[in-house]
């Protein structure tokens, strides 16, 4: 085969969105070929398309992050993978342990479909190091959803928060990010309360939620306390920000973790200085991960157990159709396959 | 002598603030008589005395938190002091180590000076558990300032922060907190970098600043990125609030840490989400420390040779005009004595 | 009732343990009276009894530190629990939170049944501050095992090692702390390696571990290696001692923790410093933990459900059977109950 | 010029090492040549040389890891430095961040002068990727000290014992690591405690040791505790190993760290269990550190004005020389330059 098939835009916005035939790359130096399965989408994935969200993008532009895929050709030097690994891709892929990349002035967004090109294709060459191997408990729809929506509830609930049995989790939804946390709470033995529409009160205990909370009622935080008996929440997953992260530090236990990970309230946060200061708060900004812990996610998902919960599945051609459904707000995850 | 001298409020507001002879109190069990020789002020004691500040007060009541004096006296089973030992006063006196005290719904704002009775008196009978040793190296006149001001600084900056040698620290305040907090970075070889006004650079440098920008000057953030090759700070020590905060977090350099201290400028804070995200940045909410920390902070100021800087003397029967000082800045800390 | 059931020894021995009939103890202030139901015996009550392990007793001596009772009585002043309130008690009562007391030249070694009374006894007054709730899931067989087998267990894996999801746990044993450990790990997702007599593979498994090597065959180092692809163990509950400490730091991970817990093999450890320092092993000394950690490992317990392992439990009267179980080597947990 | 020096073994033994004249290297890609000024000798060279280590060597063999020099060539693709910056080389070049390489089985101990060629030859040619910038504030004499002797000292204490101001700190020599050791402390506002042959003792002090104890005492052990206080060390570096480090758990104070770097006492260290459980005390094996952590550390020489002790400088055809001067024992650190 020589010819594939990948999204492309040629300037931003949606009606630019084309689905082209392209040669199939040749990998270069240290570089592999993927033959690429399935790709998880993100929100964020729409508002680049939509909007640009300020990125230097390169046109054409292929959008998106997550992948999950074979290797079907190495480049010269490439020594990291064998034919026929299967693996996922890092979306932030110069940060490799330790440190993230960036300064002050200048934070890193180099992520893929976003500075790097992006993975809405059939064939992807790309450096070995950019990704790391699949777990082997999980299949293509399902793994392509850890490199962003998994890895960011791992980073901050386990690296950054410290999550421990017996610890209270509180999540404020049922999106991708949040149905991660809420599994990987409870991997980790902890009691975890999520507040959704009411619609998504019985599958959300089905994944293992202790407690469900509707969103729609007035006195949510109230029953927040209620049900920790004044306690509060030792981790919250702030998947929303703006003026709710002020909602999350009055929940939050003594000594407890925020781990600011959304914006879709905003891009600036408010908060009370007294309940923050007064009950020795912490607060962690979260943008993903590194590949180190990428690949500890990995682990744990096939020791725990873990299934990523996919709302949908869409062919490759469809892919205008799964962003509006992203749109619309999804119950965990919404993927894409190459197979029509 | 049976009577002496204690500071009183019988209401809310300035005007009710009195200097009573009242009997010298007598130690109950597990107690000890404290001969107070000085008294820290902060910044909140005028507080809740102009304004109560939502704490529920007993009249006639007592302000302050902070005092070195001299255990002169035994109640009952005291065991953990001597007649003539030396001690400072614990702030949050329920803080004894690990998480301080209190709920999500509750926090425990139980403070000497604010729900307990506080220390501007020449005499005081407390429980034993509430006071620390003094530093050796120390007067009364400067062991009195760590209750507060040093603890908040050293429990930021080293407990929670992390702080070591060679990491940048960005302090936009030359106050008592602020000071302490170039002091204790500059402990541990720490670059200090301080904001404040022009006519306090001098003196700022003396006490070890390594740079020092004009607060008045428009581009005060601008230096801090060029005083780090656009690094930012490793640690902020944010000792204002507010919308300030968000200025800190622009500074902090990749996985650096605010330490929210102060609320001078509003009892509430708003940060702009990407940075704080995308540079894994994490804000410590700071409330003074736990009773062990400031223990530590004693053998600190013994060991590194902490000097705190004391900005003004006041007799005790000065109070007012003391208060009015640091309502007008003070330059470090300032102190009230007991002897005229 | 007025008078009561309780061992003591008059003189190091078995052959001086004595079931004696004494008058029910009256609560002092801040006491409470407990009623007891069940005792958790340790291997170390054995050698107590045996040898006094050169601890400072005071005979007649009650030997033991683990029970689970209820609160019967309030002594004046009493608040921390009601009446009827189920409770476990602290085995090293001093240790709240934070550091534990103690001085480099005198480890402080003071617990229940060693400086301080045991509670081998049908009824005990003691301080409020050394008993915690029990959990809500458990009976009082099961909550008598947490205050030593439990908590040196979680304190060690979760407290200092930091144990996560998807880490590999290597447990030389099936011993009381072996299980809980092994509990605590599957807890947190990790995946468990289990040492152990043949015939006890089926019931370790049972109780969840994913890998049971047979301590009698020669090669049970290399399975380590074997199973873990070479990467070797994240964390090893190193609950044998002596030379055996050297094996776990062969085969901990790089950046592995070894929690040294146990002393069967001997009082004095060896290893070997290459493999220590070229992995950047931690090797922690883990005595059980503070009452903090207690309450939370009780936390754990009832949201993790968490379900101790018994053994065997015996009636008070036949304790030197228990005993003598013990000293064969337990699965689990010898528990000793005060009904007949 | 086209040649240079470089000394060379050709098989195991001192009586092999020969200073040859050899053509200078040409940079491939991503590499840069270094022209060497000074180089830093460790007493593992010496045991590399002399018994090879059980290291798989290449004949010709170069020892020795420790460089400071010059960037004077640039591979294709080299982009990290400029001509004429001054670096350092990093001793471990595989451990980047985070975790370093290697598995339990088979630690990696890829150093510099071990697996990979070593450095006393007046130009190498090397991956732009092991060096580091040198601290402005060293000349090359000093700069060449901290890539072995520098790092051990700062990854023990500051990243993994996470020294403070005020902790006490025991160091039992007077060598290379111990000096750094003692700076590094001191620089961090510590109280430190050395123990080493009487003649040392003025320049120790000199260097800002606070206390001196002499080695040839019976009673040093006895003198720790009282300079203590009996509370102990809260962190000790072990540069010694074996017994010894049984003697640095018993000076431990509760809670403290023991870092684990030496193994000249031999390479099995045995150590008491009890106080190691009972005093809750943790230690670290320390082999270096990684790239980041060396960056870390210039970064605190720079700026805490730590300036290396450097016992001996010999000219690179005195190797021989300056080679028996480590075996005698050395006062900090012994250095090879390259002009004669």
């Amino acid at each position: 085969m020589t010819t594939m098939r990948r999204w492309e835009i040629d300037a931003i916005g949606r009606e630019h969105l084309r689905l082209r035939d392209v040669p199939v790359p040749v990998p270069g130096p240290c570089e592999v070929l993927v033959r690429v399965a399935a790709v998880g989408l993100n929100y964020r994935d729409k508002m680049v398309i939509e909007t640009g969200r300020g990125l230097p993008l390169r046109f054409p532009f292929t959008p998106s992050s997550d992948l999950a895929g074979e290797i079907v050709g190495l480049g010269e030097g490439a020594s990291r993978f064998a034919m026929q690994d299967r693996v996922i891709s890092t979306a932030t892929p110069d940060w490799i342990d330790g440190l993230r990349p960036g300064t002050a002035r200048t934070p890193a967004y180099r992520t893929l479909g976003g500075y790097y090109p992006g993975v809405l294709a059939e064939y992807l060459a790309m450096p070995e190091d950019w990704l790391v191997r699949a777990p082997a408990s999980l299949d293509d729809r399902q793994a392509c959803t850890l490199p962003v929506a998994g890895l960011t509830a791992w980073f901050g609930l386990v690296e950054r928060a410290g999550l421990r049995a017996g610890d209270t989790v509180f999540i404020p939804s049922t999106g991708g990010v949040a149905l991660f946390g809420l599994q990987i709470a409870k991997a980790h033995g902890a009691e975890v309360i999520v507040c959704g529409r009411t619609e998504d009160e019985e599958r959300t205990r089905q994944i293992g939620a202790d407690h469900f909370i509707f969103a729609e009622r007035d006195d949510w935080m109230e029953q927040v306390y209620r049900l920790t008996g004044d306690r509060g929440a030792d981790v919250v997953l702030e998947v929303i920000g703006g003026a709710h992260l002020g909602q999350s530090v009055e929940l939050a236990a003594v000594g407890g973790k925020v781990c600011q990970i959304g914006a879709l309230a905003g891009f600036d946060f408010t908060a009370p200085a007294m309940p923050l200061m007064l009950k020795d708060v912490t607060i962690h900004g979260i943008g993903t991960g590194s590949r180190s812990a990428l690949e500890r996610l990995v682990r744990a998902v096939d020791h725990a157990g873990i299934k990523p919960v996919i709302d949908s599945c869409y062919p490759l051609s469809e892919l205008p159709t799964a962003l509006d459904h992203l749109g619309h707000g999804a119950f965990g995850n919404v993927v894409v396959t190459m197979q029509d």
